[in-house]
C-alpha cells in the first residue's frame, strides 16, 4: 500500500534494534483519513475471506479494525487487556509482550465469540506474532475459526508471520518492513 | 440522536444501580455503521467549535473519536492509561474510576498536545465526569484549550455534566439517559 509506505518514510522514526515509531499517525496520534484508506484496503484484500466478524486487541488495533468493519459491514469486537468488573463468561488467554517484556491477559466475552464464527483479525503491528497467537488461542477455545489476519505494518525480520502461518493461510500486511536501522528503512 | 436511542432500547441492558450495558454495539462489540453515524453527528454539532485536534481516552473512546476525526478531517490522539516504555516527554494526570473503584494514570505525549491546540474531547460515556476532568487537566498543563466535549451516552443522574461545565461551555451528548432501573430507561 503505497500511501502507507510513503507516510512511514515521511513521518516514521526508526532506530537500531528494530524499533519503528509511528505514533504521529498510527498508534498515539492517528490520521483518520489514512485509517479509512487502510480499512478500505483490508476490505478489498479480505473480500472473499467469508468472515462474519472482525476481532482486534485494544488499544491501537481499534482504529484500523473499525474502519475495516465499516467497509466490510461487519461487527468489530476488541479483546480487552484487563478483565472489567462487569464482564462474565469470558474466554481468556495469555500474551507475552516483547516490547513491554511482560505477560498480560487478553479476554473476550463468550457472547461475542461463538462456535461457528469466522473471524478476521486486524491489528496495527505484526512483529513477533504473540498477540496473533493469543487471538488464535481465544478463537480455538471458542470453537470459532480464523479466516484471515491483517496487519497495518509487518516487521518481517521479527518472524511473527512464521508463527502464525501454521494456523492461518490468509495473512496480509499493508507495509512489510524487511530491515531497519537508525538511518535506513527497507520495504519488501 | 434517534438512531442511537432506538439501538439502546433494542440492545442495551440496564440494571438497578445506574448500570447500562451497551457492550454488544458500543464498547466491546462495536457496530461500525452506527459509529460512523455517531462521528457524522458529532462533526455536525462541533462544526463551528474551531477545534484543530480530537482527543479521546483508550480504549472505548477510540471508535467514536476516529469516526468524528474522519468527518472533521482532524487528527485524533488517544490518551493512554499506562505509560509505554518508549514514550518520553509525557503529560500525566490521575483519573478516579467509579466503576472500577480505583485511580489510574492517563498520559499523553507533549508532542501531540501543545500550547495553542484547540481540543475537542470525544468519549463513549459521561457519567461522573472524572475522565473529562482528567483530560481538562492534561489540556491545562499543556497550555492548550478545550473547545468542546462530546459523549455518545450521558447518564444525567450521575452529575458529570455539572463538573465539566465550569471548564467547557460546549458539551454535547447524543443520548442523555435521565433515569434507569432494571426494567425501564428514560431519555431526556
Amino acid at each position: 500500500m503505497d500511501l502507507l509506505k510513503k507516510r512511514i518514510l515521511q513521518d516514521g522514526k526508526y532506530f537500531d534494534g528494530g524499533i519503528l515509531k509511528v505514533d504521529s499517525f498510527i498508534n498515539h496520534q492517528m490520521d483518520p483519513i489514512l485509517m479509512s484508506a487502510i480499512g478500505e484496503e483490508f476490505a478489498e484484500r479480505f473480500a472473499n475471506s467469508g468472515a462474519n466478524k472482525i476481532i482486534t486487541i485494544e488499544a491501537s488495533g481499534i482504529a484500523p479494525a473499525i474502519m475495516t468493519g465499516y467497509f466490510m459491514k461487519l461487527p468489530v469486537v476488541f479483546a480487552k487487556k484487563k478483565s472489567p468488573k462487569t464482564m462474565e463468561n469470558m474466554i481468556v488467554t495469555t500474551v507475552r509482550s516483547f516490547t513491554k517484556n511482560r505477560e498480560y491477559e487478553v479476554i473476550i466475552s463468550k457472547e461475542f465469540l461463538q462456535p461457528g464464527d469466522r473471524v478476521l483479525f486486524i491489528d496495527d503491528f505484526l512483529a513477533f506474532g504473540n498477540a496473533g497467537l493469543g487471538i488464535i488461542d481465544l478463537i480455538n477455545k471458542a470453537g470459532a475459526e480464523i479466516v484471515g489476519m491483517g496487519f497495518v505494518i509487518e516487521k518481517a525480520f521479527q518472524s511473527g508471520r512464521e508463527k502464525l502461518e501454521g494456523s492461518c493461510g490468509n495473512i496480509h500486511s499493508l507495509a512489510v518492513v524487511e530491515s531497519l536501522s537508525s538511518n535506513k528503512i527497507v520495504f519488501k
